[in-house]
């Protein structure tokens, strides 16, 4: 069964909103946020101190994108894949890619020198240079969104999971009304699926019972 | 046949180095760097004004680790590529995400407070930061290359292409004194590679017959 640690509505709610949308079993490891210093005994099971980290069986990973497709390759039903033989196959690698290290790296910065940093060491100016950079990045979801009801292959993939989240991370920075108009409905969409929903209550019955904050990651304070 | 939109040792020598592993031919467009204020035009091909972006037929990507995988499941030898029945696939598709994602995003922090910016706005407290930040995250690929000589599946695949473009820009950033030593032979290794001595002569001889500086993206004076 796959073992997924995670923090609430941290980079690791891909792989939860991704295994609810296959509907396969997984365990769920809840940390406190950042485990970095508020779990050390983390940093035994992955030693950057990032969540998530999945394991299965001998696969061990640490990067949430990743982790998307290979769950939907290897479990999900086939739909939320995109194969090698498919024309949208492109498009997938690189909305895959894109939500995490176009979309969703910037706004670790923002966070960081905007919330997460002691007073003394935050940068405004740094803030709002990656604030400015995400909105700009946005556009390119928003061209194809103006055309199709999702990110490729005219079905919900992995890909929109991966976009999906950093979306869900800029509304918890306040971004969302600067969202262009088509990827706000996109992101209402999203949030509308059974999946994303059951995920979100996934991760809120375990932290209740495994006795973990239920803050949001993003929200959390110093 | 494919068309790859590169600076001079941009984060578009990924698939450039792909290309050259897989043996493929292409045509490669020198842009000035950086493209978005430099040669204005490329907004056209590229609203987002980033280096690379490859066209396939009706393909069309802009994320360079994305580009290496594509590259080598369409194109590339098999053993270039990790299909989803083999073992390795889970760290195939984590190390391609890492290299971009855990590994290059923080080096352009460090480059755009260090180098690019004008001078009232370098920030040399956040440079260190992501300098700190970049070489905490190399341990991981110090671990496994304790004890193998690539990341995954015992031999070279594109996700050595994803990992080693950060090394090279590291280097680029005079990182490399710190790597850790498995790293730093590995790195020494990977440069001594064909396809990555023809993925160099093949951007400098382009670089000269398209007339644009030669003088390596991280290295370009703002």
């Amino acid at each position: 069964m796959i073992l997924l640690y995670h923090c609430v509505s941290a980079r690791s709610f891909r792989p939860l909103w991704t295994l609810e949308e296959c509907g396969i079993p997984y365990e769920l490891k809840m940390l406190p946020f950042p485990p970095r210093y508020a779990a050390r005994e983390y940093l035994q099971i992955n030693s950057l101190g990032t969540v998530p980290a999945l394991f299965d069986d001998q696969v061990r990973m640490t990067e949430s994108a990743a982790m998307c497709q290979y769950i939907a390759a290897l479990y999900g039903p086939a739909s939320m894949d995109v194969k090698p033989d498919e024309a949208c196959f492109g498009a997938y690698l690189n909305w895959l890619h894109f939500g995490e290290a176009t979309l969703t790296f910037p706004q670790t910065i923002v966070l960081r020198y905007g919330r997460f940093e002691t007073p003394e060491r935050r940068n405004p100016q740094v803030e709002a240079d990656y604030r400015r950079w995400f909105l700009a990045r946005l556009r390119a979801v928003d061209a194809v969104l103006s055309e199709h009801e999702f990110l490729c292959a005219d079905r919900f993939t992995a890909a929109d999971i991966s976009v999906g989240y950093a979306l869900m991370l800029a509304e918890f920075l306040d971004m969302e009304p600067e969202f262009p108009a088509t990827v706000r409905e996109y992101w209402r969409r999203l949030k509308n699926r059974d999946g994303y929903r059951m995920a979100l209550d996934s991760q809120y019955r375990a932290a209740v019972e495994q006795k973990v904050s239920v803050v949001p990651a993003p929200l959390t304070t110093p």
